[in-house]
């Protein structure tokens, strides 16, 4: 009955609500920590970030994501068949990873004021969906089912994103051994994909315009691991360098391609520009923190600030489109 | 006049013999050198691994390797063109690497009371003809000649295999810097074989559905490298652990797919169980001596388990395969 | 009018002058690079290398890149067609890299009698151009315009040793953060081209018989990395080894392969043999430096005569063909 409706009018709320709209959770749990990163540095005595910011964050970020979460789950029961097409769509599968993501972010940007340490017990809940989808992904890339070559996608970086911020998670909470392993497996599949991406091979399926927003994705895997090795070695070594200096030169890449990200409309594919630039962001500011060169302070937080800014211009065309009621169209990609 | 064969009755003897059985002594191989090193852990106690059970593995490998070797050189002299035709065969090629690799992991696994210190002579010999093979496969893949996108596929791990196993004995007999070498080369060429055949492009070939345990050999590369590093820099670190910790995710995500490996009639391509298992179980080991805890000790004996079960079960089946005269059918990939 | 001009007579010499001439500037920058590197070792007292040999190369490199310089920048202007063709040719394209590559090298090469140390604005100026070349194709590889696994060939290599010269020239400035930028960066684009140029997708072009020796590209970029890395990190260490060892071991590949290299006639492309054997006598002398072994160092003089020798080769081949009036024939590839 589903493909009986018309395209002219809108259809029933929870038909339009697609799973990518967890990138929002994910651009906020992000933030948290961003701002958690902020309040802890010593250098910036000119500007003394105070913790309610990431305590305000932090109360918003885990309200949106328990709506969302209530919201998709109502989605579940009433569309099974809905999800079943967004779970084997090449580029909507991804974004199955992006609630437990973000609810890790949540996590790592606990305020102190709520918890100073964190429960192992969180990380296991947060961690075994992301195991099982990644499991069922790379073990189809591996032996049968939707092939790599057929199916890579920026928006396959959000599968390799789990990884690293697992292992982050795993670092916060003292299991060093588990999160190496995670950041290991994170690496080897991140290297088969950046390969197979930068090769774009002709049977690899081309983002749509509208979707070009994703390519930001390409920012955030090298990010993540960036800070999450920093977390697990205890130091910004070569390790976390590399990566950081990988994300930085993809950055720029992008940055400099601006006409590539113009002339389409905003839709929630947009916030895939929120959580790479603060994923950065936070990233350059523990880089800034070891080398101690005020130079490259004063890059880490022009960086933070474009992130912020993104963010909140995000926020505010949400917002916007909401009130509009053109923020959910119907889902054609169906 | 080989093509004149009917399919309904049986060939020669020698014609049936496909240089794939050369398995079945990398599975003996590595077995020996895992009774070795289980007969060397000190946190054992209850479990007291004599050193015999080392000696017998090795006399029964080495006798086993002989009967083997003499079997497959009067098939060179007596069908030669049936050599040539599996040399070309990019699957079945891959195969000319298990002599040696057995070879070499016998003289690893030598019993201390045969000899404590091995002479690189033998490194040389066992090595000569592995360089060989690898310029020749990897000279083509270069330049001209089968293309590595054309001819990619989980067998050709068995020539990345040679290159750790080489280094490990180059360690072992002391030559670091030659087992560095090899180290490296193995590694690039690995990078580049999992990554083609992560993209699984569809200009590969595919496995037969009897060939599938050779997809346990994605478990053998990293397995192999691990405990070579390990041999090279004296203990387990970092390099030795990311290696290990892709081959256990290699591994589960193979476990995992169960139903893959059903479905299809025992035969020599059965013995691709063995020396991945037994190579995995032997890294595993040396992982849990570095890192002492209990619960990864538990592990590594269960994986040391699985291992030799897996072996024993083969060569069960082998041995009445054998008596039933059905070990050996009509190669039919010809 | 270009098209019109008939293929029997020679055409105006600025239209048959190929931006891969540089290439012969190349094989002098790294020359005096490794004269420099010879004079200054102290384990070859029986040879007493004169440091007068590397000012005779750098004023003689020095002056040509300088002609070369002023040949090509007539050509921009009298025929900026012949340049955009010549952008835009995915083979052709990269040895706009070339002249810049040149420079680097004969600003590391200095001799001691004109400076000793390198004013950091040398490699601002020398490195923009390479930075604006690479995130153009870089940029490209990403997102849209020429694929790289519809473009990449061993000449795509010229974009990757820019990365690493420019490390190594920012090294010896003392800007070890950049340097490492730049070396990192090259890293993982020299990962995404050498899995791409082993695979041989059917999609790629294929190099035309004549500028096969620019398979010997393969050599001068691992090579490259090796040397850089030394100089940043103060020693041989084992980041250097493997680079080098790569490097050895595609140098053993090509060598292998000679009838590869035979049957086509002399041209500029000859020159690719040039730097990819400089470069790497220059990192084995390095490193021979570093292990004191006696053997090694016999390899890395042998390396270093091979260089030198084939360079003169080239020269005199030039000289005589420049006299003949063969040197340059018309560019049948526009």
């Amino acid at each position: 009955q589903e493909r009986r409706l018309s395209a002219d009018e809108p259809w029933p709320f929870l038909m339009r609500f697609p799973v990518s709209c967890f990138s929002i959770c994910m651009g906020f749990g992000i933030q948290t920590v961003l701002w958690k990163t902020l309040s802890t540095i010593k250098w910036l005595p000119f500007m003394h970030i105070p913790k309610y910011v990431n305590l305000i964050l932090w109360c918003l970020g885990s309200f949106l994501t328990l709506i969302l979460f209530i919201t998709y789950i109502s989605k579940c029961i009433l569309y099974p068949r809905l999800i079943r097409w967004e779970f084997t769509h090449p580029i909507r599968s991804n974004f199955f990873f992006a609630p437990w993501i973000a609810c890790m972010w949540l996590t790592v940007g606990t305020p102190d004021a709520i918890a100073t340490t964190i429960n192992p017990i969180f990380w296991l809940l947060l961690m075994a969906p992301i195991m099982l989808l990644n499991v069922r992904i790379y073990g189809q890339w591996l032996s049968e089912g939707r092939r790599l070559s057929e199916s890579a996608n920026p928006g396959t970086h959000l599968s390799l994103v789990g990884n690293f911020v697992g292992a982050l998670l795993a670092a916060t909470t003292g299991w060093k051994e588990i999160a190496r392993f995670f950041w290991v497996i994170g690496l080897v599949h991140y290297l088969v994909l950046i390969v197979t991406l930068y090769q774009r091979s002709p049977t690899a399926p081309v983002l749509p315009k509208n979707l070009r927003p994703y390519f930001f994705l390409f920012v955030s895997a090298p990010s993540s691991a960036s800070a999450s090795w920093c977390a697990l070695s205890g130091r910004f070594d070569m390790v976390s360098r590399s990566c950081l200096f990988l994300a930085f030169y993809l950055y720029m890449l992008l940055i400099v391609k601006i006409n590539f990200f113009r002339g389409f409309k905003f839709s929630v594919a947009w916030w895939a520009y929120a959580f790479p630039l603060t994923s950065f962001a936070n990233a350059s500011l523990h880089y800034s923190v070891e080398v101690g060169n005020p130079g490259l302070q004063g890059f880490a937080v022009i960086f933070s600030f474009v992130a912020c800014v993104t963010v909140f211009m995000l926020c505010l065309l949400t917002v916007l489109h909401i009130f509009w009621g053109t923020m959910f169209p119907n889902d054609l990609m169906i």
